[in-house]
């Protein structure tokens, strides 16, 4: 019998779930839609239902030991999803609680994505042998997991680790959670976009972003415009890196990680995000930290990353 | 027998050092010139000599257990003192090696003063049932000293909790440590009377502190004259306590404390800082996190609190 854990990824458009061995060999995956639901118990009794499906499809004798769950505003202590703004559930819903109903005998835990790709960074990926790091996700917003002494920092009330949020210009832009000038309304997929229309408003030099409309755009564009050497495109990377880079200084201060790793669609960039930010980093670190803090880009399997995160958790879980 | 252990603080001009039990009784304590020792090993033989004077006076039968030490750049997986700007002895110190020879059946351990100052925090003062706080020392400069999970955060490099070098405003202040516009220069005793000087550079409006010179003005007197209701003083405090929210605020998107201590001469201030910090602290967080953070002053005794901090250091190392 192989031991197997589920993954699962709660998106604001999709659930994608895995069966994932110990080695992080993702045996089988599928996905549900998440915002076709309004009702989260039928939703929940969907999953299930195709979940099972899925364990009965696998070709080798499995035993099933655990679940965790990556989601937007999951807690770990009370394995729930709080506030939420990219899901129809609205305020309070009790996950594991509801979960359990159809698994009561086995561990089932949850936390934030971002914290489950930083445990997967931390068992599947480059961060192995680190017992202090931090990832960042670079998606539609930015999202921070934090480990310190081979731990997930969680604090006091389970949502630790939520540096999209970080503040990074008084009075700067909307942001969703209703504050103004945070962290991911510069630094992730959509702030890149705000960055390349602002440069388009300001200047007059020619660009083939100049086209495209808001909602067309995405950063996969702009990092190959920039690759084409258009010169908006290459500004945004330029002002995106400085201002990831100055807070990743500040987060550096904070818990002293070894590595810091990008994760996710932005991350993608590749150098053309990795350059400007370890150089702004560098120049804004205290000094006895400089040359002392590696940033990488993530090296989880693009594909099922998220999977494997939610899977990782569950593992670490089982360790205790 | 009372078990005891020795508490000493480095500081730039005094290296206090006091014997405590560990109800955190300070049963004697005294204090030797740092500054007047240009050669480090006579510093340490001296100190050797005085504390084991000290010892002699105790007038109970006492064991001692251990030895803990804060200091500025101190090291706690190495021991050392690393590149500290305010002390004589350039380079890497060995503190603890080098103490090891006089004591070397005891466990010394060594770390920066705001570390042991919120283990001081943790063991005897406000923070006794928390396992996830942060403290921050504001004397000639601004430290910090981060517990998660019961447990200080050293780091990979045993350097973290460095707050005072936060990134505060490109091309600001010039600050000690090489950067500009670090946290430490806008928010520590030294900070608010810079920003006293620029308030009256700018305005026109009187105030008592434009009698008194830079070197000569105290945190102590703008606090006397914002408490008379100067309008500078105030403003001061309003531009402190601004600045120091919003980085708090930053601080809790990453460790998600319950609480934040303020400890430290500028701390005094009472609510005149407590105030306006809390105002820009609550207004900056990230929703999830509003009204789940105390912010208070360090409940340490204000004499030997540094002392007691690195003792606490000491009887945490033993429980191990």
């Amino acid at each position: 019998m192989t031991e197997v854990v589920i993954g699962i990824d709660i998106g604001g458009t999709f659930t994608k779930y895995g069966i994932v061995d110990q080695q992080g060999q993702c045996l089988k995956e599928n996905f549900i839609s998440t915002d076709k639901y309004s009702d989260f118990d039928v939703y929940l009794e969907t999953l299930h239902t195709e979940i099972e499906e899925t364990i009965q499809s696998v070709d080798i004798p499995i035993t099933l030991m655990g679940i965790g769950i990556g989601a937007p505003n999951g807690n770990y202590y009370k394995g729930t999803i709080e506030k939420a703004t990219n899901l129809n559930w609205k305020g309070t819903i009790n996950f594991v609680d509801k979960l359990k109903a159809y698994y009561p005998d086995i561990p089932i835990v949850l936390t934030n994505d971002a914290n489950a790709a930083a445990l997967g960074e931390m068992i599947y990926g480059g961060a192995k042998n680190m017992k202090d790091f931090i990832l960042i996700t670079l998606g539609t917003g930015l999202g921070g997991g934090i480990v310190v002494n081979g731990d997930l920092v969680y604090g006091h009330d389970g949502f630790a680790g939520e540096l999209g949020h970080l503040n990074v210009k008084h009075r700067g832009r909307q942001c969703g959670c209703g504050k103004r000038g945070c962290l991911e309304t510069y630094v992730s997929a959509t702030g890149i976009k705000r960055t390349v229309l602002k440069l388009i408003s300001e200047k007059i030099v020619p660009s083939d972003l100049r086209n495209i409309g808001f909602n067309d755009l995405t950063a996969k564009m702009i990092s190959e415009a920039a690759k084409k050497g258009d010169k908006i495109a290459l500004e945004a990377f330029e002002i995106t890196g400085r201002i990831l880079g100055v807070k990743l200084a500040d987060a550096v201060a904070c818990t002293s990680p070894e590595a810091i790793f990008l994760f996710g669609g932005l991350a993608k960039a590749g150098d053309l995000l990795l350059e400007p930010t370890k150089k702004y980093m560098d120049e804004n670190l205290f000094p006895i930290y400089r040359g002392k803090v590696q940033l990488k880009l993530s090296e989880l399997q693009e594909t099922n990353a998220a999977i494997l995160g939610s899977s990782a958790l569950a593992w670490k879980e089982l360790q205790k």
